[in-house]
């Protein structure tokens, strides 16, 4: 896909190059994010922030993406008693909504409604999650955290070691991801989960055909020891075929300081999709790898505002303006 | 009403000069709402869109238009948890909020509650709706609709054949049209309803004696005939005396292709206040019109943020300034 | 402190002198408030509104504030279906809110939640209210209110004579209002009260040992007849130990037109928290109270404004730069 005037509905429309191009035009975004300089380019344009599920995060990074290059944002959260709620189709919702901003993302609980909005959008549409089936901007920001973050160690994309860890099952952002992945040919990939939470096999040989080298077990400290990116997730109990199988792995699939010094690589980058549950009987993810310089997890989210910055810009075909409408930063940036 | 400076509260207080200076200006909006070009001719201002009752539709309508003129928006959704669910008077509200922004959109579920929190307010009210009171700048995006409707036709307002279809008891959108429609004489006009849901007498009196020849039925297929304008509306079957009632009209009042190629004349424009309930048991109007060049109903919603960006430019007394402070659109508009 | 770079979380870190600047900068944003002119300082920046309790003034009044500088705003109202109930620490919501944006005002339901979000906070955050806690603004936007009332008077902060009257047992506001008082000495205070709802101990304390002339009771004509300033809250009467004495206080701390002009001094200034709850079975502050020039609940929810405005302005450093992003105000100005 080129992006310009086009719906971002699935991570299955984008090629190699179509990655490359929004990769080179979101490290363009760095400067602007981190508030170096800023931009207007998007100074007049609306976007539609239209989330019929609420989500706190995802929802503000869109719009904060949208706002660091200058435009406005018109939201919804959440999808009682809208329009939506009375009977109207997505036809005629999205007809209505494209009347009223230049582009929109619009998250919503059922599988593939996202795509059925965008047939009666007049503007481009982003899917920003339908449900289980796809959240794409995500899968963007994990591939492209993982290759700074390699970028970051000395390394390319053809060094990677992932070890994908968890519920590989259920977990939408790690399909999304296996997508991306097999763009790709000659990784090597783990795949270690729990025996019922198994990644399943069309996504096993999708990277299969890609000519990724691929091991799976359950086997969580030869996960470790191999990676260099670490991409842990959350399991949920009862997820489960029984309580005594949920009770077997209990804690097994958790990351900890002790674990992470013992078992992993000295730079192992690990990441997370967030929000990771710091609950006692959760905390997948311990708060004892805070100061780990390896722990990507914010980092990712960050990445997070440059990516949506970036494919903003290309959908609304800006990407060559940016400097023309850029300014210097006047306020204090950051804690002092 | 001159607008400026001055509540918008009720379709009453509207005059038929300040109705053609309104659409006078509205015609203005459109280079801006289609992003020909652009105007932040209101920046700096802030909109109070302050929704008691939720709304996605019109308070993104609102929110859209105050940014198509530069300015921003401050936004509440729903009554829970706000003050006046703590016994906060609308005169205290009106009060507090209009310390925060230049000029308030207000909506909410009691009749009149907007005029009673105008009275406390020290800027600019406009009624987004006061439950089933009124409605104004919907009633005013529908006579917009039908004058650019019938110029597209290459007619005039003195040659509207109107049919008003389905609910005309209860619907306020209808209310408020008959109120503007008053302001006009010689008009033709077709009430075509349930026998259980005719216009009160209040509204067929008021057409009367505005000199407009009124027909009163409940034969569809004689009121579609004549018009070259039908605004259908939604049928709620609880509304019916009896069931027995309920399955005699039962589908009578909806409209489809095959009615619309039968019955209507040829260029017939087809409105509706939306949404429209797509579901098999309403589905007053067919998706199967979708495509036909009548079904205005998409245009009608567009005209709503011209219609709201004249309203705001003309109470905030900037319509004379939008060129003063446009510029070029940078961005890709549209699908490519 | 010095605002710059830092957190706002407690009025207990704010010393005469900041508070002297910050008043002499909310001062100078009086004329963008009421709009003289404008500014466009922030134009550019981001604030993360970040309510995860309801408030739709504090909330808005923040917003305003922030865009009355030409900043843009991003907003949560409400904790549910947040990353925060689904088990995310505090720490995490913070690292990942922090990458959106510039500042953050955040409230929370529980007491100290703020600062402990402020420790994962890689920009400043501002106290919105922290349950039971504090909400330091209201505490500032009330000194500044008191300060701003005794000059109308021609009379100066050590001149002052405060009546707290109400509920002193409870009120946050209150509490919070004591400790900015202690950085004061030598004023006259009088705590009029129920007896179930007298001031804490620990604040009279500190109060005394600022130096102030304190005098506790319970008579309201008493309380009322010597204070320039009378402070009124609001009393639930649910807080009595029995239903006894709360029917031997009804109505009793209740102030109107005809308390306020037997026993009051003829010119002294009623404030309130609000919202004021004007039900009959409240009503602690009369409607017929409305039209005295002494009632100034609404010059001090206008006082928010100016206060948060430069809260953003100090915190921001760009308090010496308001008048370089300075234009003309374009548009009709209140009503006409």
């Amino acid at each position: 896909m080129t992006y310009r005037g086009q719906h971002l509905l699935s991570v299955k429309d984008i090629s190699l190059e179509s990655i490359d191009e929004l990769f080179r035009v979101a490290e363009l975004m760095r400067p602007y994010a981190t508030r170096q300089k800023m931009t207007r380019v998007l100074q007049g344009a609306v976007l539609g922030n239209m989330f019929f599920e609420p989500s706190t995060r995802t929802r503000v990074s869109f719009g904060s993406a949208f706002n660091l290059l200058g435009g406005e944002v018109r939201e919804t959260t959440g999808l009682s008693n809208s329009a939506l709620a009375k009977g109207e189709s997505l036809y005629d919702t999205a007809q209505v909504l494209s009347g009223y901003s230049d582009v929109i993302v619009m998250r919503h609980p059922a599988a593939h409604s996202v795509s059925e909005f965008a047939e009666g959008s007049r503007v481009p549409v982003i899917n920003g999650g339908d449900g289980p089936n796809e959240h794409p901007t995500q899968a963007l920001l994990d591939l492209f955290t993982i290759k700074n973050e390699l970028a970051r160690l000395g390394q390319n994309i053809q060094q990677l070691s992932l070890t994908l860890l968890g519920d590989l099952k259920y977990g939408r952002t790690v399909h999304s991801l296996c997508h991306l992945l097999s763009l790709y040919h000659g990784l090597k990939i783990q795949l270690i989960s729990p025996d019922a939470l198994k990644l399943p096999t069309a996504y096993v040989d999708m990277l299969s055909n890609a000519g990724h080298q691929i091991e799976i077990g359950s086997d969580l400290e030869k996960g470790l020891s191999q990676a260099n990116i670490i991409y842990q997730t959350r399991i949920q109990e009862e997820r489960f075929s029984s309580e005594e199988e949920a009770a077997r792995y209990k804690g097994y699939f958790r990351l900890n300081k002790k674990i992470y010094s013992e078992h992993c690589l000295p730079d192992a980058v690990i990441m997370h999709p967030l929000p990771r549950d710091s609950r006692n009987n959760a905390n997948e993810l311990d708060n004892d790898l805070n100061e780990e310089p390896g722990l990507a997890i914010f980092r990712q989210t960050d990445n997070g505002v440059l990516v949506r910055m970036a494919l903003f810009a290309c959908i609304l075909g800006v990407k060559d303006q940016l400097s023309k409408y850029e300014s210097e930063v006047n306020w204090q940036v950051g804690l002092k």
